[in-house]
């Protein structure tokens, strides 16, 4: 019998059709093939840095700004959809809303290496680059126009990438995603009720379910009780805090195994999909929040989206949860 | 300089980038190929009644049900996800919610024609379609355990269509999709404020605006101010109205011709892309409403969605509303 499971922060129902259960074999192949220059000048590679516009940010050895020696690199995006300069002017058009396409957009350039992938990154340097995503936040914070920054990776073509070199991205904008606005809607709605954080009791009760990936001391992995897609997986701090930005150095050490160990479960489990990944976190400009608790949501990209989830948001999940947690798990990869 | 739109219904944001601007020719081009036999055997042409379901609806001018002889006929789906047997059985999970994934899910097949495409067919044609999904949504109505049914159409494989013999669905669920709950609640809340329906006031706004794509007596076809996607397309009808499965015989009538030319303005201008859409209409068991307003969402697949938009609910569309509608209007066709 299929299923009806509700998302208990945002309330969307989510279809698990388990008679059509898929396995990670039953899946459309679209393996990313590991990045090689085959000859070609990398915009993000080391020499070439006169390709990007300069530097806002870099962890680096030797050299200066825009030079050989960096280790993360962070660089205004070429061709943004949000421009840094002037003022958000919010008016009206007739019945209409609209403001100046004010905000940042910034690529994190994840290693000088350009045959490399985020997953076979050392600890150490995806620890640089969770610190550079932190630094980035820290500084756009200042910069009273934004009110949201958004983290997000968008691994190989099918997922979004246009260059293969390792990056991921910032985007800080004047509002709040509507996704992330119904997470804190939901978020406090349930501790209006219960006077706990609900992101909280997730961690409290899926450390002991069959959802359950992987459990650090300061981490849960597990596969979301209503996914929508088959192997949407979240990686949840167990200590409540509501913005990523104010993880403190062992927190993020930790993560940077956590997020590594995922993505080589998942690169291993299903022949390295492509992916996409987003930092879920609390409004820029809001003070710590007991209800909201940040986290970050992974999602392969198995299969196609018919017209039935996007008119709808209502979502068909072929897998169920507790079955790709199974397949994680499983992986003998960590 | 781009700029940020807010859907007046749903509060979403939307980056239209025009610096980015993209005409017809920029999109990714995936045409869905003309429908051809080519020897196999389709089980939605007339002979092969026998390889589906039995028929619940048809609409014919000869034989008996499951035999040739009908003009649109209306099958369960063979692999449904959901089951139209049993109770609902709402019960907790730990913190968590689910019931029994139980539901109608149906295939109307739009033409005994294999070699048509819906915006091909003869107007009569069309409204014998838009008539048996009404007949499907009055019989639903009667099962007091489903609260809302989803019309929705995927053409071209790229668009979710398994199989090319023209073709669209129906979803009845138990409960309400987040995407119409979101637009029930804004559309609420304007009422509350204005005293008016807020679809009613969009017609009346976009009449004279360079986003009108089309008009007729009974309906106006307009790109969507906060349009997600370039060439999101939305048809409404100028009287209000919160259900489809209210509409007259002369309101299908000219929906019929508006769709069929809505359609083929679409295939000229974009060369035949994978499309879809879906009736957004009230909730099923609910009475007439003053606040909602039922209407059509056309949507051409002409790009990926990156994890920008997955993660976040944050659109960025290259294609300006008012530039999208010019091309259709100017596409020489209707």
């Amino acid at each position: 019998m299929p299923e009806l499971r509700k998302d208990p922060v945002t309330g969307r129902w989510v279809i698990i059709a388990e008679e059509r259960s898929r396995r990670p074999s039953d899946f459309l192949r679209e393996s990313v093939p590991p990045p090689a220059l085959d000859g070609r000048i990398c915009p993000f590679c080391p020499g070439q840095e006169a390709k990007t516009p300069p530097e806002v940010f870099a962890w680096r050895t030797a050299g200066r700004a825009n030079e050989p020696g960096w280790d993360v690199r962070v660089v205004p995006n070429k061709f943004p959809a949000l421009r840094i300069e002037g003022g958000l002017d919010r008016r009206p058009d007739g019945m209409f809303d609209r403001m100046n396409g004010v905000g940042a957009h910034e690529v994190i350039i994840e290693t000088p290496d350009h045959g490399a992938v985020l997953s076979t990154l050392a600890d150490r340097q995806i620890e640089l680059v969770l610190s550079a995503f932190r630094e980035r936040v820290a500084d756009l914070k200042r910069d009273r126009r934004f009110g949201y920054t958004m983290l997000f990776k968008n691994h190989g073509a099918a997922a979004g990438a246009s260059l293969e070199h390792s990056h991921s991205q910032l985007v800080a904008l004047p509002a709040t995603p509507k996704r992330v606005q119904e997470e804190l809607d939901g978020a406090r709605r349930y501790f209006e009720f219960k006077e706990r954080c609900i992101f909280c009791d997730i961690v409290r009760q899926e450390a002991g379910s069959p959802r359950l990936v992987l459990e650090t001391g300061r981490f849960l992995v597990i596969a979301a009780y209503a996914a929508r897609f088959p192997f949407e997986t979240w990686i949840i701090p167990k200590d409540h805090d509501s913005h990523f930005e104010y993880a403190d150095g062992p927190t993020l050490a930790n993560l940077a195994w956590v997020l590594g160990a995922t993505l080589r479960k998942m690169e291993r489990t299903l022949e390295r999909p492509p992916y996409n990944f987003m930092i879920h976190t609390a409004p820029l400009q809001d003070p710590a929040m007991q209800h909201y608790h940040w986290h970050l949501e992974l999602i392969p990209r198995l299969s196609r989206i018919a017209g039935f989830e996007w008119g709808s948001g209502f979502y068909i999940n072929p897998t169920p949860p507790e079955e790709a947690a199974k397949f994680l798990r499983e992986s003998g990869v960590g």
